[in-house]
């Protein structure tokens, strides 16, 4: 069967090559996700997962991630982590040795460190740079980006993981979407899986990546269904009276066609599969409804459409 | 327009009954959800909600709440919360004092101290009855049943809230549906709202109660929306190569009728709208998706149908 791997923003580049060189040689959707999440979690470059990642209000980095397999629909998640360089490792192993989904907090922490998983201090976790734009930023955040991956294997499982530190400055336990299934990220190996970035309150309102799974479902192709995901999303927000801040997904199907949609400038995402090489790819806000809001600054290319 | 309220399990028909109250009076659902859990928060009779509820295997009491407004689509959700009796006001903090969705563990309750919410010692919350069944049961966890209750009030607000201590001797920090926008709870003003309870981990696999809602949107009664939805996600587990647990729902729309499933004996559910009393209604499991599971005695009177 077809492999192919898609994850969100320029900087899942690298995340979606080590991907495709697992997935290439007949590796599994969950190893290939998790090794490429590795990589953009220990990133230095990259202010918004893991190591280096956004503080909270209180100059502490919690981060948040997940998995879902979704060959059985297993589900991984933790929230609020500190002192871990890999969340989304700690998200696996929830979901491989315990009878439950999700973790937060110490009760995460205590977890991962019985499980043999070695913590990191802080003086590795947060350089003095991400520490000085947090002092500098306080009084007004910016930045909310998630590293959210699907990886297809040449068994036909479909993974969707998330990694994240969440968005700067927040009140210290703030969850987004990340963690959060059907919010953050969704997978069913008879269909596909999708996963979002963005601002995450916007994003659980309607519950973007279940419901971009289920418009594939329904007959919808990968573009078209990510597309009324967000349009969906973003009109939902508006019919109920508020402002719609950023909301973006990316998607693919479990043929390895995928899909990428967003309600802003600024969105690209990171894509490879068995017959479209790894490329970075622009994606024009939707038609209707495009806002402003802060993105980091991209190259964009052309507009994200079904690969083949 | 119609005013009506249900809620899951027979311990919540003190929570209908006062929400009935609120909202017979031309009250808001919000006060009227809110209110009516207050009182199965406080209840140390019931043993998986609020102060009284399962403790975690670490001998501690960890509680889950949530809101959901749908008018606006704002959510509030609190989990792992310790040494706080009313989870659920906490979480409605959350909606109303923040620009976030979801707050956990020692975040939540340093958010709830700064909004004047009284803590309380594990002396209150914890009585002694409480620790022997957990001490005795500690090798073998048993129950875990959330109130989840749906107010529509007279200006035709439609409000979904949760509150849980989560499953009996849960690993610490182990988050179930109940707090998970989707999962355990959805509210749309424009539709109709839904709850969940039962195993979380099973109810989070196809994000329960956002798709009873979405049914409901497309021209489903309320009964025939969470009959879909429970028989759906027992069906999905079982074609993923899993043996489903405890799935049970209540929803009700934004005209007051109501409707509610499970995928085992034993469920029932508390009801009360305009024109029809407050009454314990017993659930029949569904035909061709029955399973064992713990549930407590209670007593079944008849299947739930549609209200007018």
């Amino acid at each position: 069967m077809m492999w192919g791997t898609i994850a969100t923003w320029p900087f899942s580049l690298q995340a979606v090559e080590k991907a495709a060189a697992v997935l290439q040689k007949n590796g599994t959707a969950m190893d290939a996700a998790e090794q490429g999440i590795h990589l953009v979690e220990t990133d230095l470059s990259i202010e918004s997962v893991g190591r280096g990642g956004w503080l909270n209000a209180d100059g502490k980095l919690e981060l948040d991630a997940a998995m879902m397999n979704g060959d059985t629909l297993e589900i991984g998640a933790v929230a609020g982590v500190q002192h871990y360089e890999h969340p989304v490792s700690i998200a696996r192993a929830v979901m491989e040795h315990t009878r439950h989904n999700m973790i937060i907090g110490k009760g995460a922490e205590s977890f991962a460190c019985s499980m043999g998983i070695k913590a990191a201090d802080d003086t590795y976790m947060i350089p003095e740079n991400i520490r000085k734009i947090w002092q500098q930023n306080k009084e007004n955040p910016i930045g909310h980006d998630t590293i959210g991956i699907i990886s297809v294997d040449q068994n036909g499982t479909v993974v969707s993981a998330t990694s994240t530190s969440g968005a700067n400055g927040k009140i210290p336990g703030r969850v987004g979407d990340s963690p959060l299934v059907g919010s953050g990220f969704y997978a069913d190996s008879q269909i596909g899986g999708a996963a979002a970035t963005g601002l995450g309150e916007d994003i659980m309102r309607t519950c973007c990546s279940f419901r971009c799974v289920q418009l594939m479902a329904s007959g919808m192709t990968p573009q078209q269904a990510v597309e009324t995901v967000v349009r969906t999303a973003h009109e939902a927000i508006l019919a109920h009276g508020r402002k719609p801040d950023c909301i973006a997904l990316v998607c693919m199907n479990k043929h390895g066609q995928f899909g990428a949609a967003a309600n802003h400038t600024g969105f690209s995402y990171a894509v490879c599969t068995e017959n479209h090489p790894a490329q970075i790819i622009g994606v024009s806000p939707l038609a209707g409804c495009c806002i402003d809001c802060f993105v980091p600054e991209i190259n964009q290319t052309v507009k994200g459409e079904d690969g083949i």
